[in-house]
């Protein structure tokens, strides 16, 4: 039997959960799990209710919009692999594992191109038979750079473009094209060392922990909605390098969790935060 | 407002939640928090359902019974501090945790009595100004000895039995008048190490992390439903004593978390597995 | 036979390890344990030698500052446990802990007394039978504050002071009284969240992990050498107070770590840093 | 200026390290780390010594025979990359997580080949550019199949055997041929959990961590010395497939993590177990 995932957001009300189930039990669907969480500080219901039956879930939108307070943002998941696209500079460990996964179908997605602004990374992406594009940042203007980035991506029509240590930074221009769209992975603990040579930083703080973050991007760097946050422990012994090594691993597991998350339709954003459920 | 716990346990249908849900609105209750699971091994519904509402919730129970499948499981969880008695021999370190977090407020029972089979733990309870009860096992059988125990535990009426490292093996006569309600602390990550001496077992076998498991205690040792689990990681240097000490630490917090999760109604239990909603 | 610790730190040169343990060797000690460590970017060598036998240690002692380079700072550990005092606000869980295993003798140390600016925790400390000294801060400049603090402090000749949720900022004056020998515990994962209100800030930002770091205290506020940090998976459930809640049991234990290296002399300190022996 | 990496196993005996320091000292090397273990249940004594300087470090190996207990097992270790063959059967995620760090310099080792029972692995291997030899076991007794596999082996001359999921239990005559030189990747924390199916047994079981082992093969399957274990939580929503995906991360960091500390000559066996230098 076919089986569905319907996503709600929307201000909260009483009742929420019987109006919903009841418009499910009376097209004769039924629930397989049921996910539900009320911000209390903002009032703000959301629901991930995975469901099966033999009829068309779409009418049933349009039901659950007129009972659902005005501005509830109801939708069914989409069931095929979604594009992406991944932009990448010039490690390899993270687009390495992305690719090796997606390669033996352990990423619910489809890599439909690797972008690039070096071209080292093309002759791993070429072992996988993806396109490589390369967009050099050289004798380019910001915004030039940008537009030859986006030219490259826009064939492709990804639903989600995600930074595999592309180590430039987005202009606001760019990013308000593709609203929570870009997945980050950021090679620190967050909010700890944000910005460059975060490693650098914590070896001159000592620490004896390190981390990686997952996030999507807006136009303030560093600091949009955290996905998934990774750690290693770490000792007097590691100097820079050695925490950047250590580091890699952290980071492509955080980014290989956070990108199943989002395109399991796992994550609900709410200002600058985000419900997961796991 | 009020709020209230209500749990259920019974087996699959169609439109569980919507008729459960749908209760709940006609009494005029809001629903706070919801969790809900189907084990679809099983087909048997799990749900704990926190609500707020003025009304006395309890006619409600009977109008679910009649509606839910039959040896639907329903209730609602108490709302004073559950009642225990902990059970200890020698071993201080879950034991003081209990008290120390109990004194402050920080574990949701009430400690009624701590039964132990040595005195040296006396002096620390009395700190706590909790009834201390020696019930020495020497010269007894184990019938003897689990009578005097029981008759020592009697009159505070506990509704769960906590056994905060007590070393010796509860007969099936005496586990089957506490079913599921006996909480154990096993000093290794079960299945690994069942019995005694879990630590020289370690050690011997050279593991590089070792565990803590808090479990339902059966007819059956150390094979009850698993509640928590945690762990530390270990190396060469550590012989089998420093593998106790380092144990300690994550068997009072292992102990501490099962105890609060079952306590806030937060664990089913179904064949020899739980379900637990954090 | 009896069993001593050596603990030598100076500028790194050739034959360092050849030329120390020549003179355990010719003095019949036997070395039972042996760290040692170069740090590459300040060439500034550390060890830490546990040794056993008959003879008199003391005048080693000597014979090695004339052979080690200038400015080695050699010595051995005391072989009692050292005096401590306790600074506490109203937070019982992290002092509560201590006196804990304190009482079991789980702690290399001995607590000689909890100082406080409130009272509430003087029935917790009363219990385990430690003097307790009030000082509170209110209607006193902060310098007449830390004057009553250290005269309360003074008569028990501590060689650490522990600041186990201790609320308010240290001054400068205070802090060089005491280099590197006030331990303190921060509610957040230093660097991040600096300040007051950590869970708050947490969960603002929204993060996905939350942790604790114990450190020495310097004359910048959150900015000392760290000695261990902990840490704890939280999610979109958690307000800030769940956040308060789960970290308490993150502080205690990294404190209690922290304190654990400090007081076994495993704790070497280079500019900001430090260099632990597990 | 060249850097060595010297390594003892010996009896324990009083001025180990002088004696040894003594040598390097007089040759004019310098040591940039060592680390020393004494077993002191079994009186063996373990080193592992970094050190740099112009001359030839050879001539160093018999004096130092000479000089220490007899059976002291004293060898440089090899400056260039240990050539290893990867064993693999149907599974893709440990063989390619091994192939992508071998691509960009992240693995310590020089895979020579892979060698399988199925041809599923091919085009992976392929991608990579390194042999791939199927042997199949199909109509074959095991002892003829091994001895296949042997010769499939046998012309890339590796040091090391890694089993990267083989899923077929090697004999006795087999392993023999390679005494602690197979690595294999077990999908638990052993011990528990041993033999087929751990994920199936984990989920009967209901753990609530799950884990994975890396370990040298010895005859006795599943109880060879253990070098690296991980952890991954899990909870009741997991059915056995479930785990299984989630296990797969643990795995591949693991069987990394332990090939690593193999191929850096960080790990000596003593009995069942091993003294692991990180």
């Amino acid at each position: 039997m076919p089986t569905h995932l319907l996503l709600i957001d929307c201000p909260d009300a009483k009742g929420l959960v019987h109006t919903i189930t009841g418009v499910l039990f009376r097209r004769d669907f039924n629930i397989v799990g049921n996910q539900e969480f009320v911000e209390p500080t903002r009032e703000r219901f959301f629901m991930r209710t995975a469901f099966s039956g033999e009829g068309d879930p779409r009418p049933m939108l349009d039901e659950l919009r007129q009972l659902l307070p005005a501005q509830a943002d109801v939708r069914l998941a989409a069931t095929d692999k979604r594009p992406i696209v991944i932009l990448a500079t010039k490690e390899p460990h993270c687009l390495g594992d992305l690719l090796l996964r997606h390669s033996y179908g352990d990423l619910p997605a489809k890599i439909c191109a690797v972008v690039a602004n070096h071209d080292v990374l093309e002759p791993l992406v070429q072992k996988f038979g993806i396109p490589f594009r390369v967009v050099s940042h050289l004798g380019l203007e910001r915004a030039e750079h940008e537009a030859a980035i986006q030219a490259a991506i826009a064939p492709f029509k990804p639903e989600y473009l995600v930074l595999a240590k592309y180590m430039r930074v987005l202009s606001p221009d760019f990013v308000v094209r593709w609203p929570h769209r870009i997945v980050n992975i950021h090679h620190s603990f967050l909010p700890a060392f944000v910005g460059a040579n975060p490693y650098r930083q914590a070896y001159e703080r000592g620490v004896k922990i390190i981390g990686a973050t997952a996030h999507f991007v807006t136009d303030h760097l560093d600091e949009g909605p955290i996905i998934a946050q990774g750690i290693q422990s770490v000792d007097h012994t590691f100097q820079a390098g050695d925490m950047a090594q250590a580091g890699r691993d952290v980071e492509k597991l955080v980014l290989a969790k956070a990108l199943r998350l989002v395109l399991e339709e796992r994550v609900f954003r709410f200002g600058n935060r985000t419900v997961i459920f796991e």
